[in-house]
């Protein structure tokens, strides 16, 4: 067995951590901590992981207590905010943990590209060297191969798997705009006025209208996908991202002129099907796709199509943003980081209704 | 008093009506109709209308016996599916009673454009030379003269409010991108699987996507603006709906280039609030509008922006699509068609939370 | 017109207050203060009440200064919380400004009583003498002629109002339950976890167990109607209140054992038929009563019956909590207290959908 | 591997059957049936089972295609309606298929208790002599020997597992009142108007106050626990449910009084927590419930504390109606009649938020 920590367990993406770990046949959860709980049993402060008197229904973490700082373990997963996730991990590696950090400290590869968009310099420049960014379904050879794995935001894991096809054949022409749609969960576990029930039941809106975190992510991967693809080109990206009343599911709509207008969707989604033809996680449906789809699973599902009337290709994807936009994804990036099968414990049959 | 009849009155809209008209002091509810429950009594099918003994609390039409068809009456609201609303409105007509129809029959002014997109020839093309599309913000006078106002789509009006002082001054490009999020109420209370609780609850998806029938409309309307703002143009505009989990709101996120790109955020902001400055139902504000800051009333929210990194303008604008995007937007039409101030009877505090 | 303030406006209760008195025409409010978004204009703290260059569209508030406490007014709401409440409701009073006390501070007449519930001695113990319970129902002649009006629980209206005749008539033994459940923002616009919209949303759970504060106001309102109707019985009654994922709405389901087991369904609803005949907003109705047919107004819908198995009473009333449950039940004691028609400016017509 | 069917697949029960068996590793879907969508491949229906080509990610049964009548398995789940559901029964019977029946047809021994509660005879009653009450913490022995299993309904296992220790242990008196609150998937798919989101959302309401028919099957199990207990006694038992705005959840809130007055909140929870020291599903905690703690598991969650005020017994206890309520304990069921650990491939970790 290998065992494994939860940093700051008590987010929303450390109580997913939780319960995808409760059904994996080969990590164990060892170590738990977080700041404001520490000293505190898990099951008192989450009842829900109360242990019980269990006849072989499952290891439960309850019993653990709460540290201020992780234990030394085999792995580690960091549910910090950005800054104090890289001070973390700086130790965990000084101490051999490897480490997959779902904060966005180690997703951009240039320090000066994070000290623009996060106004603050970056803590721990020298891994951006080894860290790898954790899109499986680019870079699975070398997350297997490293001790350190960013895990991408949500908004661009469901952007970018959404236009990698398009962009590594060259398909489209620069100018793309992301309009995602979102549940309240991304906003995090803490006291925010706006993540109140009465506040954000009924009602939607945009944010991030002055830039959001995400789009220099997306940039990034995608103008290297499309490099990498033989057909590089500069974006000129436009992303608004919005919040609706909902707790999980993430759906990215995305528009792109095509440069041959005469492609035809078969063709399109040819493509897409063949890109992923072998990928796990990645469903291409011939479908809007629903979030609901989703819940509770690892599946990025999507759904290219070209508009009749202006031969726009629109490309709609969707995911649970605690599954494969956060804590899925992880524990995915975990699996190939200590050589195990990738799909070990990460469900795709969606909680529905 | 002007006596006033609610057609279909069974429906989320004719609700809707029921709710605002208990509040107007110059129009009576006097006759509400609709085939399926003709013959009971409006409170027994809405118990929220029971009469209850009041002593002043204002009139309830709870005691109205629900007909098959509409009686005569100075105004009537038609609230009945497409087709079946022109007939009406053609009886209705003959009858000298002036009409809101809420449907789509009379928006578009061409009538083989209806037929492409509505799969069946109009029913009643005549009527399509007197009829007045009812957006009050552009047509106040011709609806004041006419008898009978087309009330324009949920999803038109909002998209339409937000990009016509753009288009009018022929500020942007042709390249039009519209994105909207509305609750489910736009789908009617009629059964679909689709409509369940159990479905729309925590899911989000897009639809609409072979052309939903709002677009026609927006090109026709756009494409006015823009002419008669002496900026003429044909428009590439795609438009793709979404639907989340709540009852009510409605939010158009817009996405176009401008043709001179040194405009300002602050430009813009001043074309807008000057193109709305006298009306009522319109706010220019300088923050990303929320859906629920609209709830119940007639109000639509405008937020135009400039994206710093790609210079693009955006375009916020939210209402709720039973209020300005439906009832309340037929109210400020009845009010005009029957020669009074076009704010009777019109609430802008919203219900919040 | 008669002046109004709102002490503590950035609270529910006082943003529903500006809601209902937006159609209110005697009242004005021309002074809203809070302590925490002092020295704001209150549209830049709730964009909602953006001013407009309105046509005739009604008043808006949105370019008032929040002060930090309250100017001098004819009237004033005042929604602090208890404690805090006493204090300002004492200066208040010391001016001769008119008061609706929204919080629980002069509710219990016994400043015994109030120190156990509230763990505190009661604050102005001389103003109990001169306050009166705003039950509009049960008090209506004693508020007009007050000057201080402590507007009830929420959970208490709803019980209250679903008892008030069975005591009042002596119809059932003194064992009672009171099971409630209530929407979130009973729970207040202030920063608990709990009130978090992905800490609520599909979840529903008890609360109060060791004793809600509203159960000696039940208690002494219950107590006293038994008295007053010539029927004296001290209660065993056990109040349990949950919490459900919806912002507004409370409903009480009451079980008793009545006196005389051979009484019918008919002949209780004929009692309270007659105990609210000439009450503006009880609807004693047939049907069990669904809370979103009251949003938004000042309603109670209540429906008493008799379960044909056991032969115990069932009585089964719901309001909106923000509306009868709190600023619409303090509207109504406002206008009591100056003078006016007890109707004015209270909606009936609910928000449905 | 034992083959396995379900029966109305297209159900909510049916779903999330196959949701759980997704993960369970002795039991393969090879047969889906329903009669509506018979001829459809099952991933055409329901997209989220679309297959992909995956690389180990678990067996997907959306290839299946949807058949009318099942074929013939070594276990079967009947999600059928009532009545319907017998007469399928008994043909599984007939051909030596095991079954677990999801329906309320062999819940009752009585099949005149039936015929009263149903409206008309029994369509099988020689079954009701061989069929065992699916309540595995009472009947774990007969289950495991029967071969056709009534599951309870999701009402009654959260009822009767609150009071089955108090029961047992002879502490309360006769009158018990029992007050439900659930989410609508309890209402099932299908096409009902007050299972729209419009009319549910955002609305709280009791129903079936002329005796909702979990009552006699709450009646006959805890009559009979009473008896087996050896303190027998003839219940006068008040049940009301309502419904409320989510999905999943069902929380239980019973109200009794006990025998012996001076019993203690930490005497009465070491009675339960004796009881069930030895399920692997229930847990006796000492806080109130919340049903979300439950989502997506098999987990029943039970409170029980006496009211300082009255000394009243009041047990809270939650599940998720679709799981430990409905087919989390089919599951169960399943296991026990086949043979296998009682807790294979049934999750505990609850999905939250």
């Amino acid at each position: 067995m290998i065992s494994v920590s939860i940093v700051n367990v008590t987010s929303y993406t450390g109580l997913e951590l939780l319960r995808l770990l409760a059904g994996h046949r080969e990590f164990v959860v060892t170590s738990v901590s977080a700041r404001s709980s520490a000293g505190q049993r898990l099951d008192a402060v989450f009842p829900q992981f109360a242990a019980g008197r269990n006849r072989g229904a499952g290891t439960s973490p309850g019993s653990l207590v709460i540290a201020e700082k992780p234990e030394r373990t085999d792995l580690a997963f960091v549910c910090l905010p950005h800054a104090a996730a890289a001070e973390t991990v700086l130790e965990l590696q000084a101490q051999g943990v490897k480490v997959v950090d779902l904060s966005a400290d180690f997703r951009l590869h240039d320090a000066s590209v994070y000290e623009k968009w996060y106004q603050h310099a970056h803590p721990a420049p020298a891994l951006l060297e080894t860290s790898v960014y954790g899109l499986c379904e680019r870079y699975r050879e070398r997350i297997a191969a490293s001790s350190l794995v960013a895990n991408p935001g949500c908004h661009s894991t469901t952007a970018i798997l959404a236009l990698l096809p398009a962009l590594s054949a060259g398909l489209v022409k620069p100018d793309i705009i992301i309009n995602t749609i979102t549940g309240i969960s991304g906003a995090g576990r803490s006291l925010k006025l706006s993540s109140l029930y009465c506040e954000q039941d009924e009602d939607a809106s945009a944010y991030g209208l002055d830039g959001h975190r995400h789009l220099p992510e997306m940039i990034q991967e995608l103008e290297a996908a499309a490099r990498d693809g033989g057909h590089p080109q500069t974006l000129r990206l436009t992303f608004v991202p919005h919040v609706i009343p909902m707790s999980r599911g993430l759906l990215a709509t995305c528009y792109a002129d095509l440069k041959e207008p005469s492609l035809t969707g078969e063709e399109v989604r040819a493509v897409y099907a063949e890109y992923y033809a072998n990928e796990p996680y990645i469903r291409v449906i011939d479908t809007p796709p629903h979030t609901k789809w989703t819940a509770g699973t690892n599946l990025c599902l999507i759904y290219p199509t070209i508009e009749r009337a202006t031969g726009r290709l629109l490309v709609i994807s969707c995911l649970d943003n605690l599954g494969k936009g956060a804590s899925g994804q992880a524990v995915q990036n975990a699996n190939l980081l200590m050589g195990l099968p990738e799909t070990t414990g990460l469900p795709t049959a969606p909680l529905v209704p």
